[in-house]
């Protein structure tokens, strides 16, 4: 097994930066890093990023965000695979520190997506689908995830209130946390009557989009040793793809591109479901965690949507997600979230998770979702 | 050191091609190199493209081009850094192998740039730059490279003539394979008279942008002795980047990034200039061409030209370069052309290049450069 743990962690608020770039977005959270882990520089830069060319006719990230953020001359490069970008990046990151041959690795995960609104931003977030098929269509990634909400409804006689509390919870945790989009409470009898976005997904269902920057800092285990005071190690790393186009699926209801990456994880980590003790799931709409939890193993398929309604998500229950809010309440940011999925599990795993702490918080799983889990990458941490 | 080999290799011609899509230039390139290796599948696939996102609306092209290749379920991702991305790609899958986590990686490069023409296109190719302060201004890379070629030509006192004969090389090898974009013969007395892209740039001196896919697929030295005829070895790789916006160099006529990768590359590899047999470098336009010789040690600083006017860069040369037409007469095929360098220099390892042979060929370099070299990715290749 690979020994690559992370020994640095930054993160800005997820939400709408109408003030700030990109690339200041970029420099505020891989100072945070370096501060954290106490360095001044790396060996190599990964940038997960889905939409800067769609959003702010701005591609080659790698050496602009290298030197905005004070690391001129850096390797640097940018891995896009829609909102999974940023976990990607992770994984890139893990593997070129596990090659032996670079030593310390930022993983940068940014995203800016307020620079347009309307009509651009829908197409620039469609162009994540397949866009000769699903995107010139007028589907959105919403429109799909509304798509497998009714079919899900129609297949296990499932009402949508049963799904509120996956953004109770999320909100609920969310409203703890500084970084946080959406800080309001959502009550559970108010979430199946919300103003419809693409029926039967509505407003308090669906995660938003935002601004926001995150970045952790990866070295090798025996480095990280003498650099940090509680480095987290990265137990396993996986990724898999499904069809890009949710038609083209046998059983659209079975996240397969997950499922091979969370029985690849699993195996390579040497641990069980119940073992997790913390869960990221990509939360972009609450079908997506119900099916992210039926294709990894902590339920049953057509049973995901009980752990929510039965309150074991908390961040005392039996299976704590979304412990910082999640995509819903902390907030989407596209090729970001990854990243920021990694900053909040070692949070957890060190014990600095303030009011969102796990009580004894030992492993933790990160599910990143690209498209309608077209790309799906998984990490393990402990 | 790691121990890497190429062990199989395809490529479509570059091109103008309007009858196929992104996806299908990928399907050809993907099983061309499959075939090649004996292999039906891998176990992850790697993509260097730089404009899908501006010129075809899609984003996540790597469950998109798994799927469509024939590779459904596979890992896959891609890898963005402008015209650099297909040798970032490379690197990528490189130490992927490396890790000793991935077993078989397919790289696969492709562009298609031709479902857009006009300002759609300069605006594309120009998002490679920075956003803010070189493209808002009306820059493209053309347009930088022509004051990087008006400076050198000022502070050395050389004419634009005296580069003529990287185009009429590029042009005589391309001549002679039957994937290169330009076949024509170019007159070295013609040169400096043929119409004016950016002054003093012109038709004869910059390279086309092209359609095109090349796929390169990659194991580890112990398995692809058993698997491929003449597995080509990657010696060394490296990466490093400059500025992106070229105002904010010091000294613009020195290629910093090309410099600290080609350095550490040569150290990687442990050989020295002189034990290349086969360049293929990115001569995206002949200054470029003249400041990358320099830049990593052929040729003194002010002289890189002299190897063209000189006729030293021919197939029996003292330093071949661009034996298969280069981007100038092949094509630049953008994210792709750092893949199509390394299936050109596997063919002449191979001793495979036909009418393009390079007599002896046992080492090849490559430089993928991004923008105005604000990449700059070096492998080594025996």
């Amino acid at each position: 097994m690979a020994n690559v743990s992370i020994i640095g962690i930054g993160q800005t608020p997820a939400g709408e930066h109408w003030e700030t770039s990109l690339r200041h977005q970029a420099l505020q959270a891989v100072q945070a890093a370096l501060a954290d882990a106490g360095l001044r520089t790396v060996d190599a830069i990964v940038i997960g990023n889905a939409l800067a060319a769609n959003i702010s006719d701005q591609n080659h990230l790698g050496p602009l965000l290298a030197d905005f953020a004070g690391l001129r001359g850096v390797e640097a490069m940018r891995v896009e695979g829609a909102d999974a970008s940023g976990g990607l990046a992770l994984r890139q990151g893990y593997l070129m520190v596990a090659s032996g041959l670079v030593n310390t690795v930022m993983v940068l995960g940014v995203e800016k997506v307020t620079d347009v609104i309307g009509s651009e931003r829908v197409g620039a977030v469609a162009s994540v689908l397949d866009s000769e098929y699903e995107a010139a269509h007028g589907a959105t990634p919403v429109a799909l995830a509304a798509l497998l909400m009714r079919r899900y409804m129609h297949e296990y006689g499932v009402g949508l209130a049963e799904f509120a509390n996956f953004s109770v919870n999320a909100h609920a945790n969310g409203s703890k946390s500084a970084n946080a989009m959406y800080r309001n409470l959502i009550k559970a009898d108010r979430f199946a009557s919300a103003p419809i976005v693409a029926e039967p997904v509505n407003l308090f269902d669906v995660a938003p989009e935002a601004d926001g920057a995150a970045a952790v800092i990866l070295t090798s285990g025996e480095r990280a040793a003498d650099m940090a005071p509680r480095p987290v190690r990265i137990l396993a790393s996986a990724a898999a793809t499904d069809t890009l186009a949710l038609h083209d699926r046998p059983d659209p209801l079975h996240f397969a591109a997950l499922n091979a990456a969370v029985m690849k994880a699993f195996a390579q980590a040497n641990i069980t479901p119940d073992q997790i003790d913390v869960l990221e799931l990509h939360d972009m709409s609450t079908i997506v965690s119900a099916l992210s939890l039926e294709a990894s193993g902590f339920a049953p398929r057509g049973a995901g949507w009980k752990l929510a309604a039965e309150n074991r998500i908390g961040l005392t229950g039996d299976l704590p997600i979304s412990t910082f809010g999640g995509l819903k309440s902390r907030g989407n940011p596209l090729g970001a979230t990854g990243v920021y999925q990694a900053v909040e599990i070692a949070l957890q795993l060190r014990g600095q998770a303030g009011a969102n702490q796990v009580p004894g918080a030992a492993v933790g799983m990160a599910h990143n979702l690209g498209g309608l889990a077209a790309t799906a990458v998984v990490h393990i941490f402990a």
